[in-house]
């Protein structure tokens, strides 16, 4: 079963982010997991400390929102806890980001694009799922718990995709592949939707799954058979895509 | 029936760097047309005019080698005939070239990056083609003759790949996309030996395709069901790629 | 009284990508011409075409929508009727638009930007416009009717800001500017109004209005006072900022 | 009253990069503050060392010379002592860039560009700072000393400028604001000469405002009412200019 | 004897950006041959214009000075007299370009960059430079008059310099070579001198050449037997360098 | 005696990369010493971990291969053993390095590029290397015992080359220098051969050559004098290049 991993720096950014690309993975019964590095709780749950919330419980309540989110969109969902604001790349955070890599072995991967001006806990996400992608393939690289791999554990060499940040253009976004969820997109909702004290960031999602959609319709060779109201999702591929028809 | 279109500067072009894609195609039972601007006649032979040969008698032979090198792609083949050194941008050159796209109706479109330090044909093929392809989308656009084009006439938005240059990293060509031709590369090297007065370059482009195979298996996700000996060819994806799954 | 120019390569260009920012000059109570080069006839109003109209209706109706939408804005249009699909640059259009620059003198000036996968027209007016300008600096380059400028007659050098594309992250469009518009959207709103056969853009742009909006609010030093609902058009500036303080 | 934030690696850099904008603050009867990093105590006291000076002595000098320097352009001075070559990043010292920028609530920050092939420090100092400034805002993100920020201590997003380093174009730095420093730059001069140590740097930075003067001059709208010897400062503005006029 | 070619838009070009070059070229006993595209009689000439002198005029007193310059420098200079602002483009101004090519054989091109937003004539010149530098290595293209040239006559792959445009930031121009003209510079003083109407210019460019001087001796590998005062020109190469020795 | 320094991630590196530049500089006589800052234990001996070895063994027999294959370049190689997959950087490490520069105090250094998608390593052992460089070059800053350096141990500013990637462009790396390693070459694949266990990059990188050297001539200001089978490597030089002579 191909398997998709999201390595998510906060607790939300899979849902805005990637939610279409997920679903769409589940509804073609696709296995999906999402590896959420931090819950957000510093930098990303400012309305919770306003309401005087202490850190713990405020973890608590934004890993509630992430399964529900995760389960809307029919995917898995783990926790590293690493902390945010700042999220601290180190060798033992990369390490057990190795160990999810080999148990996944997954044939997708999707993260934060390696720019990001306004938030600096993005990027680090994304260098440190791409350490591990390249880690997790060595067979002389241990596991975090000092084990060996087997031939059969280490991985291969998946994709990687950025999804899209919240202002594209300063993060030097610019998309390589539109992504079709128009089929995906209700689940997408409903997950927004599992985050309440985002509200305004469904119509803002929603208005820009409109507008990716818009480019899938204007990039495609024939528009014929694409839906009226075709929604879209915007990523970035890492390394060359492989393939043995251009299309 | 699918229809690839190559857009080539001179009359050789389209062997060394885009053969295998040719192939593929024809072998997949799918139609390719080569649009070749010019034959080259007096950028790439000099072996010819140091013969003493003229400038008529040259074109008449490198109108034969393209022609025999597409029949062992199995491609058609038209010449536009707009001269080289320099190869030169018009209104009319490009009209000529909106006819082609809409006579043919291609699915996907390959032709020259758009930096050549060493050879400004290249890059002036590759405007017009863009540009072409731009203005026979629109039913405003009257055709060459002055007709205007009926609804069918017009094309949609094919995807353009730009094929490899000869020294690529000159050129800021950064592939996106290996395509295997291990099935393809037998017609390619047939097509190569069309062209004898470059015998130097049909070991150098079987050189070429052994390092861009490596490079295929390098990226692939995984490598069970590559044959050992994969042949390459690296292009570069001008528009964002249009999807239903991330791959 | 300050002067802004606009240089559009359609009839309808300045509404969507540049409306609010000549609504929020003329407002201010400073002049704003546009100089519209064509009037889109052939590649922008493919309805027309295919309800059977010829090209001197077209051309006539886009003219009446521009002025409608340029009286929406309070701005004066001035049609130079180059032609469109392609837009051909040449030194006898440049010598048109030097004559425009010295006739209004601009403080600003709009147009768009440099590159355009999709529409070579939009480059094509952003080089004329950049080209006439520098031209228009110097004495010693004569008007279009072969006389020579006085002192008075020379511009200085004016500002360049390019408005925003449609695919912006193609065009390598990262905007340096983010421009309030939240109280002239209401006339942008109305300009696009008098363009009744691209109805589909008047939300689009809307929603973008607020897109940026949103951007305003992030990137402001304070949003106090800034409307709840802020409205936004983004620009690159071309030359460096000039000015005797940091904000 | 406005306040101008200035983080500098080392006690130099402020005033032969910054020392225009800061005291044409000042004399605008703002507050500008500068928090310095480093003494430059190893990295930039050469001739200390060789004058056989020991490590305290050294920072003990470079101290009252940046003090003098930073009170010749009327500015506030800190010290942070992280030591130099290396300027070593670590969250500790982002946490103290946080409280100062709590402390100072900056509504403009200067600091060195992301680059600089020759000085490592220099761009460790801009990261950090442009982190610190994003965890500042963060109501989440504790105090160094442990307690949490009320909702008036957490800062805006207040503009960042980098100062222009010391081979500009290595450091792939291009001005996009030039600053009129024509009546700071007698303080600047003042400041200069407060470092006796680096006096062939005076003229050196001299000559750098008359060139950058120059610019000035030649990129203004108009440049009546400039003086005859503008002189300027360069800077590379990091986010968006958020603004209602285009100028 | 090996030959510098030096290709200047403009009378002036040559004397402020590359003089240190052509000097040093000529000291060397080595030749030096500029042609020279235009006078810069209309975009370069506003003293005269405003002095009330007429386009032949001026074109002359142009002639003369850099005629002087020239011999200041020690180099020859032709004049193809082919209009200035702007400079237009066209195959028959290329094709004389081939002649000169041809005819001095050059070891070593110089010409302006590619990207300057202040004056289209430099990039146009550049861009005619480099195509006439590939057509003149063609055996297959034609001289301007119509006649083949010999196997002798052609030229071979001449390395290409683009020297220091007024607003080298501006102009994405990032030296990577640093040449030492100390010795050299006496010459270029007064070859600057040779043109009075420009005579802000002179210390301008001293400045620019003591700048680009202590970057010499900043980058140089050892800076012992660098004189004190090193001047210096910066330069970008435009093609790889080819070598049998990393220094 | 001029002293070339080469910094290698892992034990092979030099070899392939950068084989043919040791060679000549020690074939021309001079000293050429490799500091290898890990024996590629983890990361490039997946052939020796699939046949049961232990680390030890691992690093034993890596140790070995690269000390024959420097023997037959000529050089010199010192094992600093920092660990691979990752190479961890640390203010300790570059403290070793600058021990290094300032024991060779070399006039030349070669690194790998600051960009490998497909290593992580390769630009950690860069950023190393060059923060060592500038750190080497100050009195103030101490050697890795404590004691501090005289006048003569510290370093001038070497120029710094980047040799090539596995997979050149999608590292970024685009040659601006291009070295003639014909007479060097049989050294280079004698060291190749070396070593065993990767015996089919033998042939990879001996076609490399032969690909780099088509590029020399076609580079070279006039092929007379260069070998038929020229082979080639291909490098980006980091700092400008310093020179009195264009050539």
């Amino acid at each position: 079963m191909p398997t998709l991993l999201v390595v998510s720096a906060h607790a939300g950014d899979f849902v805005w982010r990637a939610g279409g690309a997920i679903a769409a993975a589940t509804q073609r019964g696709e296995r999906a997991v999402i590896a959420c590095l931090s819950y957000g709780e510093r930098g990303e749950s400012a309305s919770q400390w306003l309401a005087g919330k202490g850190l713990d419980e405020i973890k608590a309540i934004r890993r509630g929102e992430a399964e529900a989110a995760a389960s809307a969109l029919g995917a898995e969902i783990e926790f590293l806890d690493l902390g945010d604001y700042p999220l601290i790349e180190s060798p033992e955070a990369v390490a057990k980001l190795v160990d999810v890599f080999r148990r996944t072995q997954p044939d997708v991967v999707l993260t934060h694009p390696l720019l990001d001006p306004y938030n600096g806990d993005h990027p680090a996400a994304a260098r440190m799922a791409l350490q591990a992608r390249v880690l997790a393939q060595a067979i002389g690289v241990a596991n975090s718990d000092g084990s060996f791999p087997s031939k059969e554990d280490i991985i291969g060499a998946p994709p990687v995709f950025f999804f899209e940040p919240h202002q594209s253009e300063q993060c030097d976004f610019k998309p390589n592949v539109l992504l079709d969820i128009t089929a995906a997109f209700p689940a997408k909702r409903a997950a927004m939707e599992c985050l309440p004290a985002q509200k305004h960031m469904w119509t803002y999602y929603t208005d820009l799954a409109v507008r990716r959609g818009v480019q899938v319709k204007r990039n495609a060779a024939a528009n014929l058979g694409l839906a009226h109201e075709t929604m879209g999702e915007a990523y970035m591929r890492y390394y060359p895509q492989v393939t043995d028809v251009l299309r």
